[in-house]
């Protein structure tokens, strides 16, 4: 399937290992660049409504489509690098949040698992 | 396919409607939850050198696996909420890369497109 | 003056080099513990509205006033390693910022200075 | 004395409340701002060796000065809002730290005070 996020893994690795890259790719380098990522991604919102962020994601679609996908490539590499399947990874925590966050407790509240 | 990007946002998307929770996840607030979960990922690495990280990967391999979850989940959502398709925007990101960095050029150096 | 920053920043000072932590603490280092600190900070606030945010503050204090008291910190020393006067920074960046948002046109308004 | 906490920061509220700007900066908003900037000065470092950082330091001074004087603008405002006393909140947090990395147990090691 082509967008399995093994196959994508493997368009990222290979990117990289042309690239010789992996040197400067420890756990920590990758943990630092998906944070840097996401404050990009960030930035786009400061100071803006809830609301206004809806409008944004229309006048900024390209932009914040490529702050995603910077995020998504860093995430899926440094999975592959510890040998974490992040699949099965995403399953087991939306598992977790099951049992953390009933429905019936948890439904329209924004409260954290461990204040319901 | 069980790993597709699409299969699992749909996973993503019932437990999150069976809550009700959409009123709250704005592009804005999704790209602010992305940042404290990669935060809480970077926590684990801080003053760590790379070497280092690759041991604590070892060691905290679950929690590693829970926070690099957290990421995707909100990402995987945010994606979807903004009519984003992100294997698309990986391949897109992908291929404007292979630009910015040629092999020739980029191989084994550390330097940003604009420094190389 | 006992709150100048000069003597904050020597009291940081005196109390990593007891340690014998500058080893530690390149530039990239403390960008990355400040980083993960102010996702501490966010942590806090996630999913909350601007309003909730407000009472958290109240039943938070203490734990708000420790994770701004990390970020200080690391923001002190590392101004002080990189050999920059903070306080003569912030004048510089609002005295910057006095040209980029003109009270006429920046009054009640959340744009940034390049949408004015 | 020119270089307080204080002084800073009744500077800062005067920019801001001359753009009647206090509407926008909830603990929330501000606690997102933080993290946004500090991603910014992040950025300048990822992918570098800590050694690279150094020298980075030097050629980027002024623009690693202007993110620096971000955060600290943001961070001053935040504790004023909130009612905290930053120099005596970062003079508690030197103290607690003390208790928690004795000196002669935590000189010249970059471990966590609850793995020491």
């Amino acid at each position: 399937m082509p967008t399995s996020i093994d196959s994508l893994t493997a368009e990222i690795r290979a990117f990289r290992d042309a690239r010789d890259w992996k040197q400067f790719h420890s756990p920590k380098e990758l943990a630092v660049a998906i944070t840097a990522e996401a404050g990009e991604l960030l930035q786009h919102f400061v100071w803006q409504s809830p609301e206004q962020s809806e409008l944004r994601v229309r006048d900024r679609k390209e932009a914040l489509s490529s702050e995603m996908a910077d995020i998504a490539i860093l995430l899926f590499e440094m999975a592959d690098n510890c040998g974490i399947d992040l699949a099965l990874a995403i399953r087991t925590k939306l598992a977790r949040n099951e049992e953390r966050y009933p429905v019936d407790k948890a439904r329209g509240s924004n409260k954290k698992y461990n204040e319901l």
